[in-house]
């Protein structure tokens, strides 16, 4: 027996595993490596949300929850809306998942159909175009450059808009390349999406993580989107797998079958930490790490450039840069593989996020100390000298 | 805008949430409610799982872990089989998924094209055929009696096998019915399977939940067989949202591929928990339980008997009671309402199995303690004796 579906030969892997392998190897053989590759804070839960969960767990009692989330951490989501972004939400429309995994594949199975079209900007995030074909959609890349801070236009969605186009998905902040869209931006998408029956999911994982700018969401301005949201990033709980997704009324009770056949129910232990994520002793310490991460941003961008790796759009967001290395190298792959094995250096080639330029691009994620980054500097500095 | 998925159309909720949503009304407005629905134990966690949980989440460090699981964790896993089975389980083999619900989810997706038939024995556990069909497979029902404890033939298999047949889904023991395959008609089911191509699903997530028959594993006779496991039933661990599946080797590269945009990584406190589930003393905390349910299945078994419940074929397995409601009513949903307005107790009516006879049928589950399952007995006999 061996029958392996045909969406798995569209199903790539996250390319990165490579790279992490091989950091592993060398660190096994004593080097020291620089992770600059990881997609992950590096700092611990904040202390206030650990102990929240660990109260909790002293009790014993860690049952199954509703499917959609406890009461209390969906209203305490929609009370984080009101009070950083005056936004009034209903608790109703806030579905607690698995890490914005979940929320994205939830989004996503409720409202495509085999054949329905989704565009997706390329370079994204990966698992969106093989979240998109596991459910039997289509993704439909639009290619985006620094020209538009690699976000896509309502010019581009039209030409790329067909009959069988069933929406268009974004991130604000994005990953790989760091950058936002402006509430005007995402007003202007929604409008063209909406003119033409479409759908939009907005990503806002990475949400709160901006620098110099403020942060946003759709939520202000519209009702009719999917609003993805996680705790892995901002609130620095990746391994607890809890995220949310915002849903427009009508969706609620669809999306409440597939979660209870999905999930079951969101981490219980997760859950109970969340509601002490809100907390203004939690929010403290979350915005000091921001500025820690901006100021990690603010070392490390002018350090790249000066080495010649290119940034036409400043990323305002997340904890990444999205480097243009042609200036380096004829290929990122081959640039990664140099930087880990003769600089101790680890990084993401652009062939994780898509099939434009990928050559072209390294993500360099800054979730690592600041006195680690200036290292990173100088290791890459001298191999590429003697390049 | 509006699109649900066609899909959406034939995903059914757990019908047995509207009964739970009575019972919290009815509790709220004072009454007292014994809660015979609930697919989980009562039992806490057992604190050396807790306690392994608290001490890992002291550090703070809650990041991703790879998306297959911890090594330690499937190695664990593994000796488990070895221990317990005398099973050799190659650790490669073993994927950490968020529930039996994850695995079962990753099994699907990996081998399903759209218009795969999955014959699945009805009654059965509902999310089957909903996940089946959220990937575009066809969900094929094997209608299952007591004349063969509600589990299939391999002749009813052969009758129902189609050209566009992937395989077949088994449970032992088995959910609602609580009946358990012999290790002979496994291996005669896989035969039938194996000679037409197919692929076979064992889901033992009641494994070790057994009465008066030892625990087994489909593992310790077959190879090319996916075999669906959870840390949610025997080990008392519902809530952290942890299971696995053990897959033929060929498989595993394609699941992880899978697993790695569906969930990123299972809960890393869940399984820093569970590397503690296999430990002496939690097995003996475990034993001791499954005593307690082998008690309570011995009170409810024949008082239900006596009130005119039949019990054509003895479930040995799991935590539910399966029972024939014809001699006491039309139809199950109105004996389960009149059950739960009239006597305080809270069943699952046969619909949310399948379509096999569901309005002859009602699932009772002993995840309560005896003293409570006597009073339910008693408050159902004076209802009864008054209907
Ligand atoms: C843009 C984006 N969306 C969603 C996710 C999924 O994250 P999680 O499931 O941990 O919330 C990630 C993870 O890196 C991401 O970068
Ligand atoms: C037969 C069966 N399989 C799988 C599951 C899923 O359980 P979990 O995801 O908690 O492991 C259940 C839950 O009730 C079940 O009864």
């Amino acid at each position: 027996m061996n029958k392996i579906a045909r969406r798995m030969a569209d199903i790539q892997p996250f390319h990165v595993m490579e790279i992490l392998k091989r950091a592993h190897q060398l660190e096994a053989a004593g080097r020291d490596i620089i992770h600059l590759e990881v997609g992950e804070p590096d700092f611990p839960t904040p202390p206030t949300i650990v102990e929240a969960a660990r109260d909790f767990l002293a009790g014993g009692h860690v049952h199954y929850t509703p499917a959609l989330g406890l009461t209390a951490l969906r209203e305490a989501i929609a009370r984080f809306y009101h009070d950083r972004f005056g936004a009034d939400i209903s608790p109703e429309r806030i579905i607690v998942t698995p890490g914005a995994s979940g929320a994205l594949m939830l989004a996503l199975a409720v409202t495509t159909d085999p054949g329905d079209e989704w565009l997706l900007p390329d370079p994204g995030y990966p698992s969106n175009r093989h979240l998109v074909r596991s459910f039997e959609g289509v993704a439909r890349a639009l290619p985006v450059d620094a020209s538009t801070r690699f976000q896509p236009t309502p010019a581009q969605l039209a030409d790329a808009w067909t009959a069988r186009t069933r929406g268009l998905m974004v991130a604000s902040p994005a990953n790989p390349t760091g950058t936002l869209l402006t509430q005007a931006e995402i007003i202007a998408l929604h409008e063209a999406v909406a003119a033409r029956g479409g759908i939009l999911i907005v990503d806002e994982i990475y949400q709160g993580l901006n620098y110099g700018v403020d942060a946003s969401t759709a939520l202000t301005s519209l009702e009719d989107v999917f609003v993805v949201n996680s705790f892995s990033k901002y609130f620095g709980m990746t391994g607890w797998r809890l995220g949310w997704v915002v849903a427009p009324q009508a969706y609620v009770r669809q999306i409440e079958k597939l979660a209870q056949h999905f999930f079951i129910s969101p981490s219980t232990p997760a859950q109970h930490a969340a509601l002490a994520a809100f907390t203004p002793a939690t929010l403290e310490i979350l915005e000091e790490r921001r500025h820690a991460f901006a100021a990690r941003r603010n070392t490390l961008l002018p350090a790249l450039r000066e080495l010649g790796f290119r940034f036409a759009t400043e990323p305002q967001g997340a904890f990444y840069l999205y480097a243009d290395i042609s200036d380096l190298a004829d290929n990122s792959e081959t640039l990664a593989r140099r930087l880990i094995e003769d600089a101790g250096v680890a990084t993401t080639p652009g062939i994780d996020f898509g099939d434009n330029a990928p050559d072209r691009h390294l993500r360099i994620a800054y979730t690592t100390g600041e006195a680690r980054l200036v290292e990173a500097a100088e290791r890459i500095a001298r191999v590429l000298r003697t390049g």
